[in-house]
This record gives structure tokens, sequence and C-alpha cells, in this order.
């Protein structure tokens, strides 16, 4: 019987084991995963704390138990030290029996995920978190309830950062923000995000910009100014690095960040390794340009397509991806795909930018809408995207995704037919007006 | 100077209108509208008596003043009796100056629209109603307000039927439902539409079907089962009818039902000649057949597709519909695409039908959305579509209709990304997962 070992047992992982047993009824499967828990919703976690998500429990999607009655053996506190391509086979440590083991394989996928990032100042601080797994979750949790904390200091301003002021906000706990820049979430252009403070300021958020935390004691902390606030709960959400170490020597290329190179098959650089989820380089779909994209869709698409292959179906391929996401902070929709703004640059482009009411504009309740697309010169085709607004974002960067996908060009969108009633849309809508919009740059252009 | 005489002055013709003089400055252009008003959202009158559009004057996007400015003559109360095709020509009647003239035209662009059907027993009654223009909406609330009406009688389960229950039961009016047969909203497979009479029932809507109106005496309606109701209010929402007798003779050919036939250039049978709006036969962009939609998209499409194709751009095309439309009913999302229930029948089809929750599914607000697809036997393509619940139909809705249009296959809906986050869909989307399914089926069919 063919053995496929799992390196990490979250989304990734636990998603492949999944669909490998599906497809593959007579192969052995085993997961290692190096922390307690396997197979949560780690883009849930700050639902739960905001209250969002009341039931802790429901953001488990699969147990070892559960995954044992799927004949798929998970082995939880097991860290994969080794990767041996050559003679296939991992060593293992189990930290909770405190030894070390090999196993064999005939397929490797690796989804070691990301490990958070986090600043000098904070280490060995006991009220400083990140909130990385379910069990930074209940840490968090146990620690405001354990110590009657109503007061968090928040560090980083991607989108963990951001969903966290929120969802603390929502939980009625006062909010002090800090991040070393004036530059909030990055994936989005600066003046298309200027709602980010003024949002924070509304709802009480303590905003301090430009600023660093350089000591932490006891409960206060300093700053780089010399400035010194009450951070009894500290939590830092400054991004992730790729979990990649482990494979130093293993013959498996990364790339000069640390991420796995895979192509359109999962496959890495070696035979009979795969690998998905957060810690792997894989590809543009509208330019094959290389990209890292720590985003669930592709990963789920990924673990569908790895089982795929490793059971025979090779035409089951990964098309790339768009990186097509979402965030919501309190109010607004923040949407984007595409190329990041500074690979953008390097293509011959012009923007196109337009604001429109999400639905019939005589409507009381229509809010506007932002879009923002860049096209390339050369061929017409829409680049990059960002879409801003109160309602009705997702929509929008969705059917650019599906647009986009098919080969639609920026002029295309003319074209694009809605389901128009006054709730929802204008019967010309925001994407049709951007297509004409577009197609007037480009009569310019021919003049 | 080339003459452009345009046929009726709401959505289509006043669209078409502003199209043409925005591409081409050396056109005159008349516009001969039979009613009172041009341009106005007959979409959203339903929501002015509701509330939703407090302000019933955004309802009218030009008025003949407005488009006077624009160099486009409007005569309103101008109705056009008969076309001469051979001649290029038109008899028109001045109802207000009760007066027949010709005026001749270069081009011609036919925009009608449809007549509102009503009852026999309802001819004549004052407080009968239909709800298809402005007058009739000014009609309606001067109704109510002059004499107290706190009470109205609907008839009709077609979109404004409907549209017009909830936005009487938000009014704060005592609503009675009759519809002479049980079967609500045929546009909605039956058994996807179960909530419609739980709904009405909810709302305290007094539901009577398999039931007509067969008398109306001062205020009271009797019933084909002898039942005699209060009726200080009754509004008719039965249909519409093409708008197209005076063109008998004309030598522009209609369908069997009367409406204009046209192709991708707007274009009907005889030179010159074009038409849009709800009067038309146009085409399925997904199987090339014949099809009447009476929605907007469509309209301010073609004529855009119009005005370049007078202007000389003979490139621009009407490159068909789907027919994607959607409807609000108090909490409910009810969206469909494609051919009708009936026109499926005439292809050799299976149907993949997936229920999901519109966002991550440990979210408390999560809610189930209900899709179904009709999928080609010969080719995987995607017939017809039905979604249905209460929130983010509408985005699921146009990405079908967006990756329909560009070619995409049933199966090939695995492969669209969407913006996850756990607010906005699942890692696979529901969209996503009746890709899936319909692979499993299509695998069991070779089998």
């Amino acid at each position: 019987m063919k053995h496929c070992i799992i390196v990490g047992g979250v989304a990734g992982g636990a998603t492949a084991a999944a669909q490998l047993r599906r497809i593959n009824p007579g192969i052995r499967i085993t997961i290692y995963e190096k922390g307690r828990d396997i197979s949560f919703g780690n883009c849930g976690l700050p639902y739960n704390i905001g209250g969002e998500v009341s039931d802790r429990d429901k953001l488990i999607a699969a147990t070892p138990e559960s995954m044992a009655e799927r004949d798929i053996t998970v082995k939880t506190h097991h860290e994969v030290l080794r990767v041996d391509s050559g003679a296939k086979k991992v060593t293992v440590k189990d930290s909770s029996g405190d030894r070390e083991f090999e196993d064999e394989y005939d397929y490797l996928i690796l989804s070691p995920g990301g490990a958070p990032k986090t600043l000098p100042a904070l280490l060995n601080v006991p009220q400083a978190f990140v909130l990385h797994n379910l069990g930074d979750l209940d840490d968090i949790k146990a620690h405001i309830d354990g110590h009657g904390v109503d007061k968090v200091v928040l560090i980083g301003a991607g989108y963990i950062g951001l969903e966290l002021i929120e969802n603390f906000v929502r939980r009625g706990m006062d909010v002090t923000f800090i991040h070393r820049s004036e530059e909030v979430y990055r994936p989005l252009e600066d003046d298309m995000g200027d709602f980010f403070i003024e949002e924070m300021e509304r709802q009480g958020v303590d905003v301090r910009l430009n600023a660093e935390i350089v000591e932490v004691t006891g409960n206060a902390a300093t700053l780089d100014n010399g400035e010194e606030i009450d951070a009894p709960l500290i939590v830092a959400g400054i991004g992730i690095l790729p979990r990649t170490e482990f494979l130093k020597g293993s013959g498996i290329k990364l790339n000069d960040s640390g991420f796995i190179c895979t192509g359109d098959t999962g496959r890495t650089s070696v035979d009979c390794v795969y690998a998905l989820g957060d810690a792997i380089e894989t590809f543009y779909q509208h330019t094959g340009g290389k990209t890292t994209v720590a985003l669930a869709w592709g990963a789920h698409r990924m673990a569908y397509v790895i089982a795929n292959q490793i059971s025979g179906n090779e035409d089951v391929v990964f098309e790339g991806l768009l990186g097509t996401n979402i965030m919501r902070f309190f109010d607004y929709d923040i949407a984007t795909l595409g190329l990041e703004q500074h690979e953008v640059l390097e293509y011959d482009h012009f923007i196109v930018d337009h604001r429109q009411r999400n639905k019939a504009g005589y409507m009381d309740s229509s809010v506007p809408i932002h879009v923002r697309i860049y096209v390339s010169k050369t061929d017409g085709k829409i680049l990059r995207a960002a879409v801003v607004g109160t309602e009705g974002v997702d929509k929008r960067i969705d059917i650019l995704a599906a647009h986009i996908r098919l080969g639609g060009t920026a002029a295309d969108l003319a074209n694009i037919e809605v389901a128009y009633s006054p709730p929802y849309s204008s019967p010309k809508s925001v994407l049709n007006m951007i297509g004409y919009k577009t197609i007037e740059k480009l009569k310019q252009f021919d003049e």
C-alpha cells in the first residue's frame, strides 16, 4: 500500500488529506502536525473574539478522531524536522513523547504554513500574543478572562491586525493601535484607504502612527517617542514567514524568500513531493508571473489538484490565481485582485477609476462604490483591480475575477450582464461603466 | 442634417437618444412619447410606495427640458400612430392639441415598451390601477391620500405584483393577495419558491390562491367563489403586452406574439429602423435561441449598440443576453438566468442542485443559499440557473452570468476564484461546490 505523508494539518494539509481519501481509498495517509489542533478555520479566529462566531468549537472542521474515521492517521504535536527526498523519508519529532523517528513515504505533501512574526520587544512578554492558531485564541481569551483585561494594544496594519481591531472593539474593549508607519493596509492604494484611520477614530480607537513599542515592563509599554502606555494585553499581527527551515538540505527548491516553488501540478522541484498553502510560491493566472498568496481559496484548490495528481488524474491542474482577496473593516469592504501595486509598475498600463452607487441611485440606501482597474496597454487586459465601499464590494471583485479568468478585457466589462433590480445595481452597473470608460480612454489613445 | 425619430421616451428611448447625441453631435433627434413623462426609473416605482425611494422626483432621470439642453427634442403626449417605412415617415397624434401630422426620418428607433394587461372586471373601476408609469404612481398615491385608504387588493404574482406586496406592507397597509392559480412567480422553480406564501402569511398578507375577482361594486369586490371582500384600492400586476399595434402594415416584422424582431445590430427587418426595450424579440447569448426579455440591462446595452450602428460604428454589436434577473421579496432574493424552465426541456440536460451557507458556516449570521443549474449533456454548458436565499444571491447570479458569457462550463465553476474571508464566502464557494458536484455527475455518466 502506498503511503502519503502530509506535513501540516491545518487548512491545506487537512483538505488535501480529505480529498486524497475521497479519490483514493487505497492509499495510507499520515498527517504530522506540529501544533495541538488540526483543520481549524484560522480565518475565523478574530470573529470568535468579536462574538460573530459565538461557538468556538464550530471553528474546528475536523479532529484527529474524525479523521481516523476516514482512515486518515493524524499525529499532533509531531514536528517534521527533516526531509530526505532521496530516501523518501522524513524525520519526525514527537514533542509530547520527546522522541525522534523516521517515516517513509511514497508521496509527500508539504503544508507547513507560516510562522507569525513578532517584535524583539515582545519576546518573553507574558501578555504579548499573536493570533495564528486555535491555541493562540484560547490563550488570548484566557488571559482576558483571567486578568479582567478590558484594554488591548494592537500592532500591525495587515488584515489580521485590522480584523482584530474591529473584533476587539466589538468585544467592548479599549483598543490602542500602534503602527510603525502611516501606511495602513498595504494591499490597498493609499488614496483609496482614507477611511481606515477615520473609521478607527470614529470607533474610539486610540491611533498611534509612526510609533513602535521598544520595551515592555509589567503592564507598561514604552514607545519609541518615550511615551508609556497601558498594555495589559498586546496582540501583534505583523505578518508571517514561510515555515520552511526544515526543508534546508532536502533538495526541494525554495525561492529567495523561503517559499516552496511549485507549478501547475502542485509538485515541487522533487518527484513525489507536493506543496500547498501559505508557504508556497505559485503563479498568477493572468500574467504567469510568480507570486505568493497566503489565502485559503488557492490552498483548497491546490488540495484538490494534488490529490488528483497523486491519484493519476494528471489532467487536473492548477490554473494559477489572481490573489482575489477581501477584508471587512467595520462597515467597509476592501477587495483587490491581480498584481500588487509595485508589480503593476513593470507593465505599460493605464488606470480607469470610477465611483458609482451600488444600487439604483434613487434608492435612499444606495451607497458609493469605488472601483479602480489597471489596464495593460499591450492587450487591454486587467492587471489589477481594487474595489472599496460599504456594500456590494464582494460581488464586484468576484465578477471581475470570473471575467479576467476567462480572458475578458477591460473594455469588455461593458458587455457584462448583471441582474438588475433597484436594490442590487443600476441597469448600467459600476463594472459596465468602467468598461465604457475604458473604451473612451482607448479611443483617446488611438487619436 | 440627418433626422432620427425615437418612438417612446422611457428607459430605452431616452437612453438611445442620450447615447446617440453623445456619439453623434451632428444628428437631429426627436422623441415622441405617448405619455406624460419620459426617462423615469420604472423599476423604482414600487419602492416609492414603500418609502425606500423617499424622493419621488429622484425617479426622473431626464425631462424634456434637460433633453432640450442636449439638443434633443422631446414631444410628450405625442403618440406615433403609423410608420410608413417606404416613405420613411411616421404619423403622429398630438393628444394635447388633438391634431395629427407626419414627420420624416432618416433613422427610426422604436422603443414603445409594453402595455399593462388588466382584467375585464376591473375596466372602469375607479379604484383599480396598474403601476406602469410615473402617472400611475401619482394616481395611486393620490387615491390613497384622497380617500384615506389603508387596504389594498393586489392581483398578479409576477415580479411587479410581488414587489408591490412588499412595498404596500412596508407602507403599513393591509394587503390582500389574489392569484388565479397556486403558482407564484413563474420564473422560479415551484419547489424553490416555497417561501413566497409562507413569507406573505408571516407578513400578515391575506392570501387568496385559485381566486379571481369577477365583479367590483363600490368598494366591494366579488370573487369567483362568491365571497365579497373589501377593495378600496386594487392594483393589478398581471403582465404586459408589447405595444406594437401601430406597426401593423409598416412592413416591420413582428413575431407571433407581437414583439419586434431584431438581431445583433438592433435593426429590425427594415433598413434604418431599429428597436429596443420591452417590445423586442432578441436572442439568448448562450444558445442563440430567440427570446423576449423585458429587462433594463438589455435595453441600456441595445441603446448603446443602436447609437453606434447609426453613427457608423458597425463593429459595436449586441451579443444577446442571458435574461439575468433578480427580485427582492422581503428578506429573500430570487434570481435566475438563461432559458426559461419550459425551454430547458428541449435540451438533453441534467440538473445539479446545491445548498450551502453564504459565508463561512461557523459565522452566526451565515444563511443558506440554494443554487440549481441545468447543464447541457452535449457540451457541459449551463443552460439555466436559479439562485435563492436571503443574502448574497445577486453575487452568485452575476458571477454565473460573467462565467457563462465567456464560455465557462458547469464543471469549470470549480475553478472560479472567489474573494474569501469569513463574512463573504467559504473558501470553496457555493459556485465552486456546484462545479465539483458537476464533475462527479459527469464521471457517473462516463461509467
